[in-house]
């Protein structure tokens, strides 16, 4: 999928949401069965109530992993499950060296037909280059991660006075270019993501951490949005758990409404 | 598995190679099938070669993932087939936010029952630490890697003074132990393995880049070695493609055979 072509779609449904597919077996409504079968009939169900309602799915790799094979057996179905107009997201975090890392991008772009694959920088240039071989298909790259553990590494002081994220990011946006990279950019830094849009002003933004890990989608939008929309802004727990009765699927969807009012003012 | 375990196993083999499981499709011997079911013959073939001159195998995730589903159903298979007395490492360069690591943990220690997996430090602290909470399981963490790439961001200065990846060894010691952690410390830097080996005496170093990345062991050795071995010595495609033909078992078994004698001072 083109970058204009997520942005037509984001418009026509005045959505920047992104719902992640985080499907935790301890968490399923008591009326869904704790199997492969169960856990892949709940996402689909997640999607046949939200797909009109927001604009990208992004499945979150471990959650399949940790049902061991069966688990890419129904992520595979589920990903041929999303309609295809919507943008899809391996949250993979992969990179590796180049003929590794080649063949993972085999794996999501060409086998699963992912249209996005997360990917970490810590292994450079040519563990991400082979990502972006692939037409039409993009490298989501950590940036500056929603989790506690971005102080560890990424807000680290260099040499040259800037912190080693900003250092990642403008780095890497040389590797690639704003048609074929993104960046994931955590809701949890509040307006520190207007700086990282002054960074760079024209690449898409993946923003997790809206929701159950406490950020807010109007400051995103005040501070990250860009002329193209610019915001790809994730939840998961809050629209996945609305409910863990059977009006499941209906509390997601309200949820991602509720989210797509909060992100009016981007459109 | 537990350090001393592993040692006592190198010692009794006089070997600290790894063999690096990276099954390429384009590159089996003609007499092998490329599609899983062959792939999962040659690696068994491979195993059942060398697991009496070597005490390591490390699959590489990619290579199976890039089969898609299947990739993970041989995986189980392939893991199953390996002696327990032998050290099993899952290279899947993971890392994400402390409930998907915990997957991800899940995945590799309770589903395929590996003793370690290596985890990429970007994310930091907290990304790390699920995969610790196992008893005599291993994190193998991202230090100096064996590419080119790691000069992109590894070797950057710090304000004080020190290297990215130095900081990242120093800081993520303090998460594990010498009895959980290992490093990731590529044979293609040389010397400087003595360097890393100053700053971390204890733990073991997981060195890839002997071989087809043109990385050597006795280098490796001399600068890398500590009083409990200290090292494992992966060599991956100079071992499974050691001859495109039928013979690709015994030749695998006599590169792998050459390697112990290449590493003979460390016993």
């Amino acid at each position: 999928m083109t970058r204009s072509q997520l942005y037509d779609e984001m418009c026509k449904k005045a959505s920047a949401l992104c719902i992640g597919l985080d499907p935790d077996g301890s968490k399923l409504p008591a009326s869904i069965k704790n199997n492969p079968q169960g856990i892949l009939d709940f996402c689909k169900e997640i999607i046949d109530a939200t797909h009109d309602v927001c604009v990208a799915y992004k499945p979150n790799l471990a959650f399949f992993e940790s049902l061991g094979p069966e688990g890419w057996t129904i992520l595979e179905d589920l990903v041929n499950h999303i309609p295809s107009h919507l943008f899809t997201i391996a949250d993979a975090k992969r990179g590796d060296i180049g003929n590794t890392s080649k063949m993972y991008a085999k794996a999501f772009f060409e086998h699963l037909n992912f249209d996005a694959v997360t990917v970490a920088p810590y292994m450079g240039e040519d563990s991400v280059t082979p990502f972006l071989e692939f037409n039409d298909k993009w490298v989501i790259l950590l940036g500056l991660t929603s989790n506690k553990g971005s102080n560890d590494f990424q807000r680290l002081k260099m040499e040259d006075g800037s912190l080693l994220y900003e250092t990642v990011l403008k780095a890497s946006s040389k590797w690639g270019n704003p048609e074929n990279m993104m960046y994931v950019v955590g809701a949890t830094h509040g307006e520190e993501i207007g700086h990282v849009r002054a960074l760079l002003p024209d690449h898409f933004f993946l923003v997790p951490g809206v929701g159950a890990q406490g950020g807010d989608a109007k400051t995103v939008i005040s501070h990250g949005a860009n002329d193209l929309g610019g915001l790809l802004i994730n939840a998961s727990r809050s629209i996945l758990y609305a409910s863990d009765k059977e009006d499941f699927a209906l509390k997601a969807r309200e949820e991602a409404i509720r989210l797509n009012a909060e992100m009016s003012s981007l459109f």
